[in-house]
């Protein structure tokens, strides 16, 4: 399948948590953790979240770097990587950072046409899918545009869509050097979960990073008998 | 406070979960990482778990390596280390694998008592607490019979009940080469988790491990206004 190479970057808790039960971004990584995501952001073509992320932080999903900002615009690039929301029902607020030139909401059929409305001028829209946004549509339609390495920051959903549809290479995650418990906090694959096939990893690298440490995997080839894909 | 030296030991997936959501135990660690727990059992004066775990993996608890065994025997020690269940309403099954010579079940006085008669020959029964195991006189009561160091093996409830409690000293973590996700599937640390001060670890080690990685935590205070204690 033409489809761009996709890496996760997540930072979780030490026990797993992507944030805390109140569903609130907890600050899990220190600053020498920002300077390296955002490294990533702009080594990226792409970067894409899942509507909860938009609803849950506002993130704006650029590159906070200038100099890293001047070196792609050097390269030929647009000073940021494209922005892409991963948003079945188009619940994206209108006035979210994400938005402007450079972001591509991705919805279903089923998305109403008001909300598409209220968004069209401030972003593209790229329909696919009857109720749920088909990631693999998707992924081929960015390759087609240009997309060659796409960045996942998540949430736990967007993480376990992509990861169930077999659409992930590899998986970068910061364990921060903090509990935060719950056993309704998301970690950091969420969704129906594997219940058999469990997809093998690859370790590529171990480092410690800042107070935490910092595991970047290669994702083995996961088996369709053991997904259940929900969004 | 007079009370054991604590740790956790635990296996995690690398997306933070100690089982799938079938609740069903998973082979998450490698042969080196069952000789590393072995030792560490054999180096501990008592293991314990909750009854979640007696209920869904009936685990026996004992050191495997006769090796390790008989150095203990010849350092003066049981041949095990003691075996205790925090089982506030006494749901240990008679059949037990966790049952016998060296078996502490510890209960609540909410504990039926015809439960507890059917274990009493089988194990010795510590009673604290209302409805729930009060787990630092249980910890009082472990120093006192002589437990210097207690290594906690789960599950996610236990943990969270023993670090909300500040009961626990350290934390390794086990991170295995595989996914398991899933919103409800269990994680490191469960239970209502903490929303606000969350406690702050220590990375006192970090190393690859067979094909995951080992991670030794020291955990620091434990704010007690950040704590919900559940059971």
């Amino acid at each position: 399948m033409d489809r761009p190479f996709v890496f996760i970057n997540s930072a979780m808790s030490a026990d797993g948590k992507i944030s805390s039960i109140l569903h609130r971004q907890v600050r899990i990584s220190g600053k020498e953790d920002l300077t390296r995501v955002d490294e990533l952001r702009a080594s990226s073509d792409a970067i894409m979240v899942g509507v909860g992320t938009v609803l849950a932080d506002d993130p704006g999903l650029r590159v906070k770097s200038e100099l890293l900002r001047m070196e792609r615009l050097k390269g030929g690039a647009y000073e940021n990587p494209l922005r892409i929301v991963a948003d079945s029902l188009a619940r994206t607020p209108p006035d979210a950072e994400v938005l402007g030139a450079g972001c591509i909401i991705a919805v279903s059929r089923a998305a109403p046409s008001g909300r598409l409305a209220a968004l069209s001028d401030r972003c593209k829209i790229f329909v696919s899918g009857e109720d749920r946004v088909d990631l693999i549509e998707l992924m081929r339609f960015l390759h087609g545009f240009g997309v060659k390495r796409l960045m996942v920051e998540g949430g736990a959903i967007l993480n376990w869509s992509m990861i169930s549809a077999g659409l992930v290479d590899e998986i970068y995650v910061y364990v921060g050097n903090m509990l935060i418990g719950g056993e309704v906090a998301p970690s950091l694959v969420g969704g129906a979960g594997f219940s058999v096939n469990f997809p093998k990893l690859e370790l590529i690298s171990l480092e410690q990073f800042g107070e935490g440490a910092l595991l970047r995997w290669h994702v083995g080839d996961v088996r369709p008998d053991s997904c259940k894909k929900i969004e």
